[in-house]
């Protein structure tokens, strides 16, 4: 081993698997696209595959203490379609590792597996293998998604062009806010463990966080409304994040106007208890799987209608950078609010 | 959940993912076989897609202590084509997820991907994908394969025949024995940290251990020599477990010959250090990632020249058992060491 010492830190998530991954030399024709998107696609004669992977570990993805066991296995399985959605694609199989200690009884595991199904059985894909085995040290948890496309309909996050109108799906930051609620109890659990859990009022925030969905439901509309996005990526990391995920691949800025972020109104009043605002958690909360994604202006007509669909702003040239018009007409640079946890 | 409780132990790893998989309902058309073999079986017009994952935690699958990370990367890859390779398969990508903690430097990890990379050369894979995280407990890795093969060519391990010769590829048992220096190498270090290993000579048993390799050049020699195994599987658990899968999910028995199982003259010399039985070695201890296979009994002449495959035995019908006929000529039921960690 080198005698120098990089702390990964320094790089950030993107930063080390860009560096990781920059000298990649891809032998197989089959792969038509590598690492650095929400998935990769391969060549079947006829067909592209689409293949996505996420690894999950107890305390750093999922609190056992405030995430049901069921609910669980559901997300696990979620996150991924999620991304396989993002490309334009329909997920057809899973495979599911786990790492177990054996603090979890075989019931447990029953239940965790309920969820897995589930996913399975709503999103119309087949478990098809994985790997259980021992965990010394908590709870770990992989999946991988297979996917499908028709050739060369997969979208990727490099291909926005300057004028195209940035649309987001559903609404954000409300599994930030249920995220809170959930800490907020849990810190009060383990200061007093008789005062039971306050909730209430809270189910819309607390769900979002607890058992999200993939928007199977937005890639279907587009299929059927001949709409194919110029790019698209899924929201786990906030939209600022992935906004300049697109804005980067693509070498494009943009302007995004804060009043057209869409938040829910249950999470509207939540956020006001702990004295922060809407747009932040919309911005820099993590975990709402929504879509991402771009058109071409001339296309607009044919979503305007589709109320879970909301267009937050357009593409710029690179130069301009990312920018934000606030409420109060001021402009911000976008800024990540990345992966911090190194 | 439920009030009983059920030690995961009391099903075994086995009958655990038996457990958990048994109401699987298949859903879409394109899975052409699902949890139970090395590998799954996906159509995509033409070619069918094979796909096996495994999930590796520190100190249950490896120790840091002994294992450099190039060499981990190297093996984390070659154990998952060893499962594409067992469906007579070939690996065409992989996807490599980490969940790393700030006790490794960028350097750690790019020695790590050095190791992964050569893999890939080595076997013609791309690396396409994957995930990066951080764990607060242990270094995770989670490896997926995808490899190619032409329709309903894949080897299962459910359709061996009565009759059937039972092969297996290389030697047995070395990399059981690497770990048996290894281990007490590291006993030895944390008792009298001022002692140098004594590993002289058993660079052999060592290198099993620490650089495995998969058998593609095996799969290429069937099929050269246009033979089809009619069951198989890698023997990453031990002779012993492995072939009572395949008698198992084929519904047969079979009879094998110690004196026809292979091992290595250096690990003969290094076990007797240890006053252990080779054989024993071979049958129970896991790791080596040959190929185990069965042949039609008319194909015999066409492998019998290769010295990298020898035939150990034959299937039986199911009612005569699993047996296994000493150098003594005493006949012995076989039983499998499996998975006991929880």
């Amino acid at each position: 081993m080198s005698q120098e010492r990089t702390e990964i830190g320094s790089l950030g998530e993107f930063g080390l698997i860009d560096h990781l991954t920059k000298n990649i030399d891809l032998q197989n024709a089959t792969t038509i696209l590598g690492v650095g998107d929400d998935a990769a696609v391969i060549d079947h004669f006829g067909k592209q595959t689409v293949i996505t992977t996420d690894l999950l570990l107890e305390d750093v993805h999922f609190d056992l203490m405030y995430t049901p066991l069921k609910h669980l296995g559901y997300k696990s399985v979620v996150v991924n379609l999620s991304d396989i959605y993002a490309m334009n694609a329909t997920p057809t199989q899973i495979t599911m590792s786990i790492g177990i200690s054996n603090r979890f009884s075989v019931e447990a595991l029953e239940e965790f597996y309920e969820g897995v199904y589930a996913a399975c059985a709503k999103y119309g894909v087949d478990l098809v293998g994985g790997d259980t085995c021992t965990s010394k040290k908590g709870l770990v948890i992989s999946v991988t998604a297979i996917g499908e496309v028709a050739p060369d309909k997969f979208v990727k996050r490099s291909t926005a062009k300057k004028g195209d109108l940035v649309c987001v799906s559903g609404d954000l930051g409300a599994a930030y806010v249920g995220l809170l609620f959930m800490e907020r109890e849990k810190k009060i659990f383990l200061e007093s463990p008789q005062v039971q859990p306050d909730l209430e009022g809270e189910s819309y925030v607390i769900g979002r966080l607890l058992k999200p969905e993939a928007r199977k439901d937005i890639v279907d509309f587009l299929s059927d409304a001949e709409i194919i996005p110029t790019s698209m990526m899924d929201i786990s990391d906030g939209l600022s994040s992935e906004i300049l995920h697109i804005c980067k691949q693509s070498r494009l800025g943009c302007v995004l106007y804060e009043e057209k972020i869409p938040v829910h109104e249950e999470m509207k009043k939540a956020v006001f208890k702990f004295e922060m605002d809407p747009t932040a958690c919309a911005l820099s909360g993590g975990e709402d799987y929504e879509l991402l994604f771009t058109i071409d202006p001339t296309e607009y007509e044919k979503l305007v209608l589709n109320e879970q669909i909301s267009v937050v702003g357009y593409m710029t040239d690179e130069e301009a950078g990312a920018k934000i018009i606030t409420k109060g007409g001021n402009t911000h640079p976008i800024k990540a609010q990345g992966w911090v946890h190194l």
